[in-house]
């Protein structure tokens, strides 16, 4: 058995969870904070027999890897207009830091 | 050394907590929502001796385990009497899912 | 790879971050409570190569060792006078409680 530490996007948080009991894997959720994403994040606590990592680390990537987004300017409410962009710009955002730690025993009470 | 990781309801996390701290076991509640357990639930992570691993998860097992509870019924304030259940009702509570963790190397500043 | 788990208090989180951050390595703040420490603490999770694991302890014992603080007396608001200390006492602050885990596998995506 393998405890797998994965730490995501507060963004994909839902879309994730959605897509692991869609396949009947179970994961705890643990607020965190920082670190290695940038923007507010979540750390997903999944354990998976063996067999199964593969597949969670696909779904993981499925629905948190980074990607591009388009973000539609905000106009610059009484701001300084010299560093206003009139278009839309390209951000990063999601990306997935994964842990799998090895399970010397699991019980369930 | 071992690091138990145990996933268990909120309802039973001060009991639990009282029971490790009267054996001399110290443990870190982490903020947990979600996944194994339907309920609220914390994650408790205790550092742990080898010889003192099944100790631990008779103390987890004993406070936390699964078991049915009697719920008074709750009247139907302007909803639909059809579905009122005027007797108790036996639910499931508790639970915990517990991942023992091996550890390479433990250090006390 | 190895993925360090470092209970500290919260009063040095910040600083730890910085020291952190400031030498490369990337860390994820779990909110965490009660245990090992008597103050509100920060659990650190901090994935290092193996060759590292000794430079991020340094970091951690620098930054959140336990000492001695000077506290200035409070004075003792309609309290009981019999039990003001009208001195500077000193207190123990800081420390941090360290497990280092085996890391199987390791994905970013
Ligand atoms: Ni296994
Ligand atoms: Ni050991
Ligand atoms: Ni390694």
């Amino acid at each position: 058995m393998k405890l797998i530490m994965a730490v995501i996007q507060d963004k994909d948080s839902n879309r994730l969870s959605e897509a692991l009991v869609g396949q009947d894997f179970q994961a705890t959720k643990l607020a965190s904070t920082g670190g290695f994403l940038k923007a507010g994040n979540t750390t997903f606590m999944i354990g998976v027999q063996d067999k199964d990592v593969d597949m969670v680390l696909s779904i993981i990537k499925e629905n948190c890897q980074a990607r591009e987004q388009l973000v539609a300017p905000i106009s610059p409410m009484g701001g300084n207009a010299d560093s206003y962009v009139p278009y839309p710009v390209e951000v990063q955002v999601g990306g997935a830091t994964v842990f799998i730690l090895p399970v010397e025993q699991f019980e369930k009470f």
